[in-house]
C-alpha cells in the first residue's frame, strides 16, 4: 500500500512504498515538459553533430559546420534554428553569417537531468 | 576557404576554417545515431519523470512509480518498456513486478554529449 503524508509545503516527504522502499519525488510536469522539449531537439544526428562541433569549438561561424556535417547551407541552418529554438544554441548576425555558441545553463540543466542520483 | 590536411590514422587534425577559427571534429555519423536514439526516448514528459524517479530511487518496484506519475499501469509499462529499448533503464522481474534501474554507463554518454567542451 502506498501511503502519501502531508507535509508543510516545500518539505519532500519520502513515500513509503508498497515494496518498502523510499521513492523519490519525480520531476514536475511543468519541468518535465520544458525538459522534453530540449531533448527532442536532440533525437537527430545532424543535430547532435552540429552541438558537439559548437559546444567543442566555443564559438563557431554557420559557414564552418556545412562541410563537417556534409550538409547543404540551408539544411544546417534549418537545424541551427531548432536547436536555437529549444535554448541550446544562441546566434549572432556578424555580416552575412551567424556565429553560434552554446547556452551553458540549457546544458547544464540537461546534464543535471541524466545525473544518476 | 576550408582546408582538410590528411593525417594519420587516429591523429585528430584540427580544420583551418574560412573563418580562421579551429573547428572541432564532430561526433562520427555512427555515434550520433545512437545518441540521437536515447535522446529520443527522453522526448517525453511521463519519461523522463519515470527515469528520474528511476535514478533518484536506485532501484524500483514498477508498482511504485504508478502514483507519482499518476498513470496506470499499461501506460507505465509502455513507457519503462520504451526506456529499457533504449538501454537507459534495465528491469528485474522478481514475482509479478519489475524491479528498475539505470544504466549508468549510458546516461553518462548522454550527459557526456552535453558537455561544453
Amino acid at each position: 500500500m502506498t501511503v502519501n503524508v502531508k507535509s508543510a509545503p516545500g518539505v519532500t516527504t519520502p513515500r513509503i512504498s508498497c515494496c518498502g522502499t523510499d521513492v523519490a519525488d519525480p520531476l514536475t510536469e511543468d519541468e518535465a515538459a520544458t525538459l522534453a522539449t530540449r531533448f527532442a531537439a536532440l533525437a537527430d544526428p545532424i543535430r547532435l553533430r552540429l552541438l558537439s562541433l559548437i559546444a567543442a569549438s566555443g564559438e563557431v561561424c554557420s559557414c564552418d559546420l556545412l562541410e563537417p556535417v556534409g550538409r547543404s547551407q540551408p539544411t544546417v541552418s534549418h537545424h541551427t534554428k531548432l536547436l536555437a529554438e529549444a535554448g541550446l544554441i544562441v546566434g549572432e548576425k556578424r555580416g552575412r553569417w551567424v556565429w553560434w555558441s552554446t547556452v551553458p545553463e540549457a546544458l547544464g540543466d540537461l546534464r543535471e537531468a541524466l545525473t544518476n542520483d
